[in-house]
């Protein structure tokens, strides 16, 4: 086991109704003017909207309003908030909606108490110092930016979608209402299921000294994921289930599963290549893609981890490590197709594109290699995206 | 799954070595004069003293000692330590030593703040509205005391031991250096196990809707102290085994267990008559004694909650519910003998003491009764008091 830090800060309030009292937890810490951000208008159709602004008022909270975050959020929108959080001086940035939304306020928050481009702190030409407080009411499964230090932002002028973890990022607070993500669609709910599972795979598969109970939980969390996640396929109002894929994604991405271990989320970053040449494809349909691609790829260098995941998580019985490994592969592959996700490339209305493009986005212009159970350089990167086609 | 409040401020430093930074990790939390709180003479022996206090100075850390906190820390201890901390002026306190010197700790914080009678608080007389921030540096793995929101105090003048449950209790940061347990005996290596295991336990077996997320990561957390103290029974060096035993430890009593459930420590005030009457009892001995005792007074009344536990915790396999719940019980009861803690009361050296005393004591004279599987009142309290004879 490595030497580790842990800290998840966030206050979390969880259940039925909790959205209600935004404006009473708001105003608890102090803030009485605020920026709130949101996506498109799901939040107005669905009521939200107006829940949230009653409890805003109620409580005396001024507030202004930025809405029309897109999924994998845009820089050009960030730097637009950063100027008018400034104008208006506010004090707190209230995310509704899911970790695009999030990773918005959060990028947002950032820029405002730095004097540079925000752009420099994905681009690592700077270390944040400082930045607003952000809080969030989560409407999506997925992410686990309501828990986490990470926050990725989409530079289309480049087509650079680059993470920028602080922890600067942690949420002062995360209301989680699993109600409010009945209305998810079957297809993003899937995309949210596969972006939580692999934020713990990527732990997972990072070679390390062994950490068995960091493992235990990691196993118990992609099960539970796994079960609850054949439940809201087919009734997706079901709240125990809704619940448990709320919780289990904060859970995900809080570093829980990460104690005693290290991690470069390395499948994230040949997505990020992909959702970031085409920005219409979402993150977690782009990692169902490559994440059992990569498996096959690397797992004949770590039989021993593989064969364990397939035995825990998927219940393969085979008793030849190899074998099993396989199994467990093909097992997760098949479950990600089961929910509705891409298995090919060719699956997303996306334009052909060669594997070079992406090969040499990830590895910006080859002057980087990504750790994960081999060192994926530019040749690994095409290999696994060739096996996409 | 019940609504939660879910809040886990502390920031958990990890890993071997890690107490040689404490000096640096207060100086950056920006306190400049602290009380150190410690026990007997064991961290002079070991030379844990000394490296604190080299720390502390080449920070320039100011500090008032108070050495010599008990076993079930006294309240007449935390008086005068609070009126030297506030003669002193100290900013924090830091405890260093285990879940008694961190609950002594907490306790002087919340009195520092407070104008009356700091047994107010565990009285139920008052609720805390502010403490000074308290930090350790944590040398048992038992009482999760590190990352929760409790503390526990004894009146001796009274024969009193309550607890003192509220949100400013969570300390700033913990330090966890697994090395810094081996020198921990095998008997209290013991307690401490029990104690960790019956933080979850309690909160398992608390009667509400499923929550199988949190009963999955609780199984595993079970499973991985049993298995890690079969290893350090024989081998008290190996630094995986009490390094998932101290991680474990703060995760049992963080709250992780609790979510989305209730929880009442049922059988910890059962055991806090026991050790409130005999001082010399240590807390987790006493639950070792009383929870397969309680477990099997109760069992009948939720047969399929303790199959469960029988079946994912200790590998039972028998398909018949009541059976496979009685051998689980008889499998911990069997487990808690093999690392050496008692099963009778005679097992304590101690004078024979009517089960009516610690039924009083429990229900603190017949004016309460306490909620676990049934209510447990008095006469139900004295019947399991008569189980451990």
């Amino acid at each position: 086991m490595q030497n580790f830090i842990y800290h998840t800060p966030t206050k979390v309030f969880f259940g039925k109704d909790t959205h209600k009292n935004v404006g009473e937890i708001i105003r608890n810490y102090g803030y009485k003017k605020i920026m709130m951000q949101y996506g498109k208008s799901s939040i107005k159709k669905s009521g939200l909207y107006d829940e949230v602004v009653k409890s805003l008022r109620e409580n005396n909270i001024e507030f202004v309003e930025m809405g029309g975050v897109e999924p994998n959020p845009r820089l050009s929108f960030v730097y637009d908030a950063i100027k008018v959080a400034r104008e208006e001086k506010v004090e707190f940035i209230l995310a509704v909606g899911g970790g695009s939304v999030i990773d918005s306020c959060k990028v947002t928050a950032l820029g405002v108490k730095y004097d540079g481009d925000v752009w420099d702190f994905p681009a690592k030409k700077a270390t944040p110092k400082d930045a607003l407080p952000v809080g969030c009411i989560l409407t999506i499964s997925a992410a686990g930016s309501e828990m986490s230090q990470s926050a990725v932002i989409s530079n289309t002028d480049i087509k650079e979608k680059r993470g920028c973890g602080t922890e600067f990022n942690r949420c002062k607070f995360a209301i989680l209402n699993p109600e409010l993500t009945y209305s998810v669609s079957q297809y993003q709910t899937a995309c949210g299921i596969v972006d939580m599972m692999t934020h713990t795979m990527e732990r997972y598969f990072y070679p390390v000294d062994p950490t068995p109970l960091t493992d235990s939980i990691s196993e118990a969390l992609l099960k539970n994921i796994i079960k609850s996640s054949k439940v809201v396929m087919t009734n997706p109002s079901d709240y125990e289930a809704r619940a448990n894929l709320m919780w289990a994604s904060s859970l995900c991405h809080n570093d829980l599963t990460g104690c005693g271990r290290a991690h470069a989320l390395a499948v994230h970053q040949l997505e990020h290549a992909l959702s970031g040449e085409h920005e219409d494809v979402p993150h977690g349909a782009g990692l169902a893609l490559l994440y059992p691609k990569w498996a096959k790829y690397v797992y004949k260098y770590d039989i021993p981890r593989f064969a364990q995941f397939a035995r825990n998580v998927w219940d393969v019985e085979n008793t030849d490590d190899e074998k099993a490994a396989l199994e467990g592969i093909l097992k997760m592959e098949e479950f990600f197709k089961s929910i509705g996700m891409p298995c090919f490339l060719s699956d997303f209305d996306i334009p052909d594109t060669p594997s070079e493009v992406y090969a040499d986005l990830c590895t910006y212009s080859r002057t980087r290699t990504i750790p994960s159970v081999i060192e994926l350089g530019y040749d690994q990167i095409k290999d696994i995206f060739d096996m996409c086609v």
